[in-house]
């Protein structure tokens, strides 16, 4: 299956592993409300999803499973995680040694001047780029030095920074998926995760189309165009 | 796929309608903690499968669906509903006119003598059970009188006994599904819901044998043979 | 604490049994964020609490709980039980025997031309009622001597109407309560529910005012005006 | 309410915020289930909550709340925040700005030679103390250098290391909180969550004697000797 690389570094990935279930599961889950079953997606079948969209009618969309293995900075998977209604599975630097692979902004961001938890306008500053790497490389070198020192990793991590890259395994259905879009494709996310989302509608889009045109629609969001 | 009829009466029924995932991905799901992944399942991922079941690692058992349809009695649908962790969509007699079908159990049980929610032992009586079935055609006389006369469904409805069947689709995952089946299987349930407990155990079995045959082996349950 | 009798047929209740926490509450869980702390609701506390509402910041609601004791028909409680964000405890009929108290509309409502899942208007029918009345007590009537003959009760209720009243306790938080008052105050709901969920906002308004006004005021709900 | 210091490095804190419910209220919901309820906790009442601990009865556990003030390493956070039944309202960076708290472990503890997950052992080592700090006070010094050149909080953070304080409210039912402190206050879980897990037992330990007493009991756990 595809796979994406929504920060543009050649680090970050969005892999679509295992999905299950289609449009058509939607349209019968929904019909068995009054006990009928379709074995082709018709037209009408695609009127129900979109119209089961459109009001809020939620549970259909749970009979379905998309899996996915994600490659992000950890602040980006801090704020994934607080979402509760899907399945993680990710690597432990308990348990494995820290890759050295940290992210690096292409471009810096202002502070918003209205609101508090933004950024905008974006900017280059070859200076603070030199020393961000600094600091990351001092990181490094002294997680080594306390491993070699013998210092467990579930210590030695500590000094790690959050833009250090984690990996996990993401399973969810639409029901859930769609709600994660929403909060994390509004304007109020940060640019970082909202590229996650992107990507993440994207490929979720080839096997649920009607289902997330209608959802797309419903939220005025466009599948294909970047939300940069 | 296979269907099952689990109270023996031509009308109950348990049936699979999709699988998403296999014991190859349970073991891969918790490998992402050491950053590994396997293309096939060796004699070590089923060992790793029986390890995380054994000592409850339950979070690399949420990453795989089961989707089943489901036709029980609805006094069995209240005490599965009871189970948050997994997704329905039922019939509703709202819309849809309630079918002619009505769980009449083959053998009586006595009240247990002891323990205050259970049943024991099982014996025929004829008079009872001409007595429960006229009972049952006066209801659904009476609805089918209340329709005629224009009243709602969602009114006329409330005539029907709870040995009526209904009908949902039940979506879960290995983790959810073991713990509803550690409950429902358990001495302490209904005879009705654990032999749709049982039927669903076995199905699912050939789907996940490592992960299953651990838990089974974990809670002494027995995957084939009845739990009568 | 207040008791309301939500289908004023001197059976149903809804008692609210126990609260923790506050408007207050809510704006300091909302703080959290940004590391501050208030001790006495003021009029910017009740700005930042409608501000969270209006614009679906939805985990500082979380931090709160309303426990509440209902008394309502079985059918009722299966639409009710259907929401798997809430904590519940039900009274068994495996375990009690079944009270001879059973749901009775003042007025029938007929099914509804265009919409398949509603009904609309009311007229009386006293010949139905009638009806209605027999079957219930011939239900009633079975039941008994299926018990009297030795029968269990978890198969003795199988004779018993959906109409019948159960009794269970709700506990919830201001989040999980507002997705359950959306959905079932809305035109969609059965009536029998709307009552039901329109007690418990009334209830719970007097103890989150802040909240509970700029919820209503969001989706265009009257708080005190019976839905009727 | 008592405020623990669970790290003992004068930073860490565990706030009991709020209470809601009693052993008595878990009696009487349990109680629904035969329509009986008690108004003073007696012996029995004591003897049923402890057999519903003991025979995983779980629901009667969930109608009551616990709210938390944690002051915690973010690595901390990381592992407490997978718990998704949770409620949580976490200081965000993005918003406020990071405080110059960070977690020093008072000793270092050897990687496990035979568990890949786990530490054992203790030692001091000056050198790599100092160098642990050193890493540190660059990465505060870039950050701060970030922040005075325009940049974002949200990016500026990416230099700080994963041993930084963060604080958040947790907020849990009995049910949801036994689940978290068996797998939290297990060998195999980090020593430092294990603090927070133990602080947090004793804590909820005088509110409900009779649930935790049983629930210690059945997992053969002290709850007032510290799990070092």
């Amino acid at each position: 299956m595809k796979k994406y690389d929504p920060l543009e570094d050649g680090i970050s990935s969005v892999e679509l592993i295992r999905v299950s279930g289609s449009d058509l599961d939607i349209a019968n889950a929904a019909r068995v409300s009054y006990g009928k079953i379709s074995y082709e997606l018709s037209e009408k079948d695609k009127k129900l999803v979109s119209f089961l969209m459109m009001h809020d009618h939620t549970s259909p969309f749970e009979h379905n499973q998309l899996s996915f293995r994600i490659k992000c900075p950890m602040f980006v998977a801090r704020q994934w995680m607080r979402h509760r209604m899907h399945s993680y599975n990710e690597i432990s630097y308990r348990y494995a040694q820290a890759p050295i692979e940290f992210y690096t902004p292409k471009k810096w961001r202002y502070q918003h001047q209205i609101n508090h938890q933004a950024s905008e306008g974006e900017f280059e500053n070859i200076e603070v780029k030199r020393k961000y790497q600094e600091s990351i490389d001092l990181a490094v070198k002294t997680y080594q030095e306390m491993l070699e020192s013998g210092i467990c990793r579930e210590l030695a991590r500590g000094v790690l920074p959050v833009c250090i890259y984690t990996q996990f395994i993401f399973t969810t259905n639409l029901h859930a998926l769609t709600h994660f879009l929403k909060l994390r494709l509004s304007e109020g996310a940060q640019w970082e995760i909202r590229q996650f989302a992107q990507a993440i509608l994207e490929m979720a889009t080839e096997y649920f189309p009607a289902s997330l045109q209608a959802w797309a629609e419903k939220n005025s969001i466009n599948i294909t165009k970047s939300v940069d």
